[in-house]
């Protein structure tokens, strides 16, 4: 991340115009092919991933070792490494999402007005997708993948550290996909780590129709600011869960626990726990996470539960630990549980668990966040849980695409007015 | 639009900030209330515009007679204007958005993935949305009556020239729509003209929900390249059609004098005519539009039609006239056409006229325009004309909504998931 060297002696705005412009240019031809085209194109792209293991084992090795040089964590060096097993699960993704159903042509609704136009709104392609990813080099296959089969052009921009896998893996992608017809300019990785390509990317407004960045919180918050392309991502995954008085115990616990510590890396990982004050298991829950391990920081009626327990700051009601501990809150009600989501929710994904339809009811209404759930565990947010196949991220902004975004998230329409030759009185 | 003065001492941002919190409060409880609630409250709003007719005219005399000494343009000052008829119009405005169907509770879809959870998609309000207009005060009602029809607060933040009226309107409508339960703050209009506030305005990404400019192109111009708040808009209306080979010759004369003439100041007005090197009726369609007083700009071929062509510059195929002028070429065949028209449409509206079904087909699968007709005048691009009710404007960006804009796109949506105590294996 630290190397500024330029790999290009153009500014990095005209590598990015001259990417794009190429990029809008396939696009167009991209999106007038159809369903089984595209799917075999990219059953092509997921064949050469196969064919080129060797290539993509080198040019990995290669990165790896410059990480270890360069004193990459071990979780990132996890990150970054492949291995034959992992190429062929970046290949069968790629089949995998050939194998989804093409949105492109869906007609969304038809009507017909009193002046005759019969219309109908058809779902095709947004166009040239940027794409700003760290260290995971299965993210050019995945994204690449989503894109084309949406009909959109996708501009591929990894990180530093992983630069010759990427290449290697858009190589093969790339050459993949043209046996099958999809034109060059589809899928482009850019030639330079320059940061300040970056800037251009975010800049590309009418050139690039929407940014999806993919790592870690700074990366994001960086493209959020700057951008002046549209951006779907989300920055923080603060999920609530909130047990309600007549929440099942044994119910409560589980997903307490499966919200908390299943996996405490994901966006979708529970970070603050409220417990009605009538729930009458309280101590039980807690009971459970402090023995399996997670750090707990009360409010003031937590606290009383059990020595183990530490204060928790004002900071903790707003914190995405990502890690195993967790905040927790006695609330007295709905009222306040759903008070306390309004002031430190994300907007990613919150909880309830009651056996109260209606309190539920009243709980999915109100919370205003992209995912909210009645008696499950948060960790479920995810776009193959949604049983959308796969997902190029989840978005907790308010236009477009909220939550777990897939290929119809990687789509807009259009209007088509079939008349018979209506003028307008 | 000169006056500088502040109306208030706290600097811009700040009162937009305190103005976004107080419609953000007031939007989640308005996002609560009911179809028949909002409806009854939109019609008490109406109610309130006829009783304060006189409030309102008295108000209108003030702008009206500072635009004229301010020397406003004849055009201008008959936007301005308002009268008894004009307000009662305004008042239907208000109570036909009370009569189309609320988007908010729509299921989207529904599905349940292998894991059992009931998932659904629900239409939901978009939160806060920013209006920017011009001269026209109605846009104070109707944008108004759209946004709270959707559960959406709304900031308005009207012109100078109209600022007593607009003033007066949206007293009306706070007061008719608090007399139905609607909280305080759910409509709001700027107190000061201070344009620094636009920018606060454009600047409030995380306040403000999404940006609609009403107005001419030097506006919306400016929203587009400042705000950091999405916008949902068009810039330029330049509308082509093309007319085939195939086109029957009465039908091509009556849509092109239509789409051109028919009005000439409205964005869905044709600004540029291709017309088929084999259409055998070309100096007829030409010489209808000179006979009803267009002037044309002709290409080479078409400049051999008639004397009174002239000729046209480069400029003029990306030229929104917005009056009786013309661009005009002679295309051979559709692919020129649909070359043409990727490189010089602005993405509102491209029209079609032929009796080949299998052309018109591929011309409206391949133009990506908002909206595509085959056999239609392109003045038909409106919100009322699509049975959509009443338009917010027109899109032409990529995302969230394209074309005719009505309460859909001022929703957007959440994710509910109903589980019975799932954890995530």
């Amino acid at each position: 991340m630290a190397t500024l060297a330029k790999t290009q002696t153009e500014n990095p705005t005209e590598i990015i115009e001259s990417l794009a412009r190429e990029g809008r240019e396939a696009q167009r031809r991209l999106a007038l092919m159809g369903d089984a085209e595209k799917a075999a194109a990219l059953r092509a792209a997921a064949a050469a991933l196969r064919e080129d293991e060797a290539a993509i084992l080198e040019a990995n090795a290669k990165d790896v070792a410059a990480g270890e040089a360069n004193g990459l964590s071990g979780a990132m060096l996890d990150r970054l490494r492949l291995d034959s097993q992992r190429i062929d699960a970046m290949a069968s993704g790629v089949e995998a999402v050939a194998s989804l159903p093409d949105p492109v042509g869906e007609v969304i609704d038809r009507s017909t007005p009193p002046n005759g136009l019969q219309l109908s709104r058809v779902r095709i392609p947004i166009g040239l997708i940027g794409i700003i990813y760290e260290s995971r080099p299965n993210v050019t296959a995945d994204a690449a993948a989503l894109c084309v089969r949406a009909g959109n052009a996708v501009l591929l921009r990894g990180g530093s550290e992983a630069v010759h896998s990427n290449r290697a893996i858009e190589a093969a992608m790339a050459r993949g996909l043209a046996s099958e017809g999809v034109p060059e300019g589809a899928v482009q990785l850019l030639p330079t780590q320059d940061r300040a390509a970056v800037g251009a990317m975010l800049a590309a407004a009418g050139l690039i129709d929407m940014i999806v960045p993919r790592g870690g919180k700074s990366l994001v918050e960086r493209v959020q600011k700057d951008a002046r392309v549209p951006v779907l991502a989300h920055l923080d995954g603060i999920c609530h869960t909130y047990i309600h008085e007549a929440a099942d115990p044994a119910m409560a616990k589980e997903l307490a626990l499966n919200a908390k510590l299943r996996r405490t890396g994901i966006c979708g990982a529970m970070e603050t726990l409220l417990i009605d004050s009538n729930f009458s298991e309280a101590k039980g829950v807690v009971d459970a996470l402090l023995e399996q391990g997670c750090e707990i920081r009360g409010d003031e009626r937590i606290l009383a539960l059990d020595s183990r327990i530490q204060a928790a700051s004002s900071e903790d009601w707003d914190t995405e630990y990502l890690d195993s501990i967790l905040s927790v809150a006695m609330v007295d009600g709905l009222d306040e549980a759903l008070a306390h989501i309004a002031a430190h929710s994300s907007g990613h994904t919150d909880a309830i668990v009651t056996s109260d339809d209606a309190v539920a009811e009243r709980f999915l209404a109100e919370v205003d966040s992209a995912i909210v759930m009645h008696n499950a565990s948060t960790q479920f947010a995810d776009g193959a849980e949604f049983g959308l196949g796969a997902e190029i991220g989840i978005a907790t902004g308010r236009l477009h695409a909220r939550g777990p975004v897939a290929l119809e998230g990687l789509t807009t329409y259009k209007w088509q007015a079939r008349g018979a030759g209506q003028a307008r009185p």
